[in-house]
């Protein structure tokens, strides 16, 4: 009821107003866009951090391979996004650029966790300035120099979590995290809780070929793409 | 219903405000200026891909040769495009100009898939910065370095394709695309498809004169205009 | 009905803003402006291309050669507008100074499809960013490098036709040109069925001093204006 | 009516947008403008132009002799304006500017027409972009190096006239022209007329001190200045 | 009635926007301001002019010599202002600055009328220009170069006067003017005629405190301010 | 009952804006800011100039030293603000830059008056120009080489006082200050009545640890501090 | 009741815009932001000064160690902050990179009360702007120097306090502050006060791995995160 009277009063065309109650109502639609998005799954394993996403693909033409759900950033760092995907892209194309450069200036890989304060930082400028809106996507950011898996909102705020997931299934995912999830597992232990999850929030709609995955393991530090073979394999 | 109370509201003016329920409005509209423009149809053949477009010339004194619908972008790389045309030119114009730097700096052809992130880029930015419209065009690339060919919407989205269409019998073409496609196909079978399904949705109107084509075949790497008697002869 | 909602609605303020079914109402405004210019006829003959328009004058004192409403682009390329004069007055200086840049730059004559694709670029920018209002003026441009003749919209779209007009006789004179041009005419052939097409738009209005031309022959491509008299004593 | 209607709709707001119609609406509010302003009559004589203006000055204790209404703008080129007179100083000392230019780049006096060219550009530019009304002013530029006698309107339109009028007894005094003006008449004809006509439509409020004018003869070259005496001798 | 039709329809918003009868309200609202400002007097003596001007200071504890209302603007010009104070000083300063700038770079005093021209065409540029609101300030500068006295209204126009006034009590002051006023008069002579005319405007609260003034005679082209004693024996 | 209708017109939205009546209705509302702040005094004396000013302070663990009123500028100068705090330290700050630059620039302190006129000429600027709002602070600056003390207000206006007040209890301290101040008072004397005015309309929310005040003396020309110490026992 | 008028009138909806009672509701908006954050409380002991503050943290797999909310700014100066979280971060950045330029400048750690006005003017402009938001958080900032605390509000208000608390608890914990604070308490007093406030506020609620906290102590000047394990044995 009051949010409507906000709406009728303007207070949510613009990130740059507050509503009378102190809410900025252009970012909390941006989180709804969010929610719509395709259920991302990120997983902190003994022997490594993984990502695991769904695809949505259903045109029968589209060539699968192309769909890339889940994005290298660096040798050490992986990231899934879910909302509106060139939003994502831009986002984790500047990810790239800031790691590229950290290893050109220091010439060692950049830390996840500052790289990830530095999109976020992106984030937050466009709920405080006009002339823009602001981004509709979620990240979640996997990295191994200290291990970290962050998430992102479209507001710029991150934490660092063991195990979470975004998208439209975000809720049921993370019950069956919260209840499944444990620090021992290894990194198969982990992609088969994912795949497990998604099967149960996807039902009928599940598919192997529409999951994308990446780990990145502890020793080498180097994301790798996991196959649909493997996939398919391990959450026989 | 809700998208009329969104309008009466004016959450569809510009494409900096999200509505409510997390949609970009103004960037959904430019979409429908896409489903209103000409057909345009694109097929990845074993040898080569293909473009193959509708002019939908109806005036007498127009040159013919004049209107064309598919673009070369590089040698190697071709373009087509449904809805404003200007704008598409605009977008093409600026795919060229980066695919001739690429050769300039590095020596060698651009990746069409980077070149596609390229122009996505750029759309994305007039979907999320004010002062200006979204553009109003989806584009279908064809290249062969590494055999894509990728649609991208208004909003910036891309995907890689076996086959697709564009514009206003999209839905009708990409029916007939999803039965009779093979990968098998030579460069004359994809011809004879694009056209067959033209035919289909252009009924009475259909008139060789009126298609526009190009394909680039995997040897010679080379953008070639299919000429109307060739056209004729192959889909006779 | 559905464009009145519109209105109400303010999808027509301004050229950023696309109405929910994907129209640009401002540039579809911008068009009517051109629809009450007056009218302007281009002819391509097989000796040269012909450029005849109306100059409309109504007040005695006025310097009829002061009116010129076929105007010299380059020495090879002439052009006419219909719209809003000085619009088109704009427009047609930026052509003037794109084809010397093109002759200094190159030591040769600017070709007439790109000097159009050039204004057309210019046209498009002024209906996709703020803080102007779209050109309300259509520009007939007529050169002889390759033989074009060229109708721009105030959306920067062009054609190459044989035969065309602009202006508030627009649709009348086309019917004409559609029945009575020939590919085979010569110039002065050309000429005659200008005028006639004018003599009976304008009816008791035609007055040879109101009409101003200019052609192109392919020998010497230079343009030459062609004078009351001589106008007079040909379509006589 | 229509107008009405457009003006509770808001397309009179700027002059960046069209109405429905294709109008310029500010545009013709500034037009108003100018036939609310005083009276400025022009002349093109067999031995020269001339420019005749009322100063419309009530108050007893302005200086007379301080309130131009013909301005010098350089040797050979006078105005006059009517509208808003600051707007008009401005596009007056724009011209003066662009004269010195002239001179001092090519050693030569500035043609007029190439200077009302200039000029209108300018007024042009204030009726397309944002951020600034059209100028609210008609200037009437007299030279004699090709014995123009310009018209521009506040849209950036001009004409060369033999004779003619602005301000708010613009039409009455263009009567009187049409049927009076002879191309044969000397400069002191022309005075003749330009205060008969004055006389005219002012009636009783006519006053010889109210009349400024000056005249460039073809021989001298020379913008000279019309003293009161002279006025009323000639025109006694 | 017609007006409070167009402040209803938001005409009278921004001085970058005529009214659809060519008016710019926003200006007419500057010149209101200017007419609840304090009253103040020029008058051009045949040994000087003068500048005589009410302080309108009714607190007790204010120092008056620190309210100046006639200000110097260079060794040989003085101004008064009537209207927004800060709006005044602001014009004052840049008028002071633009007559430095002419000594330094032309090593003689500046022209009063050419300076009085700089200043309006900055405050037609407020009158033109969007982003800010005009100036609500009207100058009278008195100088002894040329013995000119000017009056610039908000809109940047101005005119000489022989005497003129501003200001509250303007139209009464001026029948005085027209009255009594003599071209013969001397200074004090002048200074006479001022006092009686602002005793008369203000009744019972006039106070030779009140007043401030300042002349230039025409020998020693220096700026001299009237104290109270000077004023109080010259008006007893 | 005007005001309202001006306020349901939207002509008290900006401060680049004029209503009908000529008012700036924005600044008028900063006025209303100030009045609403804390109540601070200043008296010139024979000896020296003096600053008085409530801090309001009622929560009993802020650090009642840290709470300034009265803030240095210089050594010789001196300023107390009421309205928004924030605003009073950006012009305050911005006047120490300034006495600063005038040090460094020509080695010696600045005129009070001239650093007074500099920080009105920004406050002028926010009240005609769009983007920003106009200060909402009244400024009180007190200073020594010409025994000046100055009262600015929002819009830019300054006025020399040889005794004031600014903020809530504005007009009751004035008629104070009008009855009881003499030009003859030594600063001890000044003190004793600025104490004696504030507890009169403090009443029984008057406590000598609100009071914050500093003066500047003829001699020394050195900015100092009043202890609450010294306060109170001279108050007593 | 006038603040909902204020609502429908609009002077709510921008930052730079006075309400007609003088208020900025913009600024009061934010303010509400800052009210449901999470609190935090600030305390001066008598051997360093002390920050607590509830991280707020309910899902089970978020790494309690990543919720900072308490941030090191410099060595001897940490802060906290409530509202919204990445304009914190945004703000705890650029105070990190005033202290970091202070000790490269003049080789010593910055002067808290100095950092803190810095971070209070950037505040200020965004009140005062337009085009962005004002920031909807307040900090506390606890340092060493000079052994300050202070609160800063949105506005870019600030205060030293002896013991202070922000968000949503903060009228509650001010209370119990103001009871039981005592200079003579030593930092394990000052914890205990802190953490017994937070547990009276949070009731069933409080947990300890909810809190973190930071000390700088007077001798060392250095900035030490309080460890769960710390905090928990004193406050058994």
């Amino acid at each position: 009821m009051e949010t409507m009277q906000h709406q009728m009063m303007g207070y949510d065309r613009t990130s740059t107003m507050f509503s009378p109650d102190g809410r900025l109502l252009q970012v909390e639609y941006a989180k709804k866009t969010v929610k719509q998005g395709s259920t991302a799954i990120g997983i902190v394993c003994k022997n490594g951090v993984l990502l695991v996403a769904d695809k949505r693909i259903n045109e029968p033409l589209v060539v699968p391979s192309s769909i890339e759900k889940v994005f290298q950033v660096d040798e050490h760092i992986g990231a899934t996004a879910s909302g509106i995907l060139s939003d994502g892209r831009i986002l984790i194309d500047r990810a790239r650029l800031l790691a590229q450069q950290h290893r050109v200036t220091y010439d060692e890989p950049v830390d996840t966790a500052s790289l990830v304060k530095d999109i976020c930082d992106m984030k937050q400028q466009f709920t405080q300035f006009g002339g823009a809106r602001p981004f509709g996507v979620s990240l979640l950011f996997a990295g191994v120099n200290s291990e970290p898996e962050f998430l992102t909102d479209p507001t710029g705020i991150y934490f660092q979590y063991k195990a979470t997931a975004i998208g439209e299934a975000e809720t049921e995912i993370k019950d069956i995290l919260n209840k499944e999830y444990k620090e021992t597992m290894d990194l198969e232990d982990g992609i088969k809780l994912a795949i497990r999850a998604l099967k149960k929030v996807l039902g009928k709609d599940f598919d192997i070929k529409r999951i994308d995955g990446a780990h990145i393991d502890l020793d080498k530090k180097q994301f790798k793409r996991l196959d649909t073979k493997y996939l398919a394999k391990v959450t026989k």
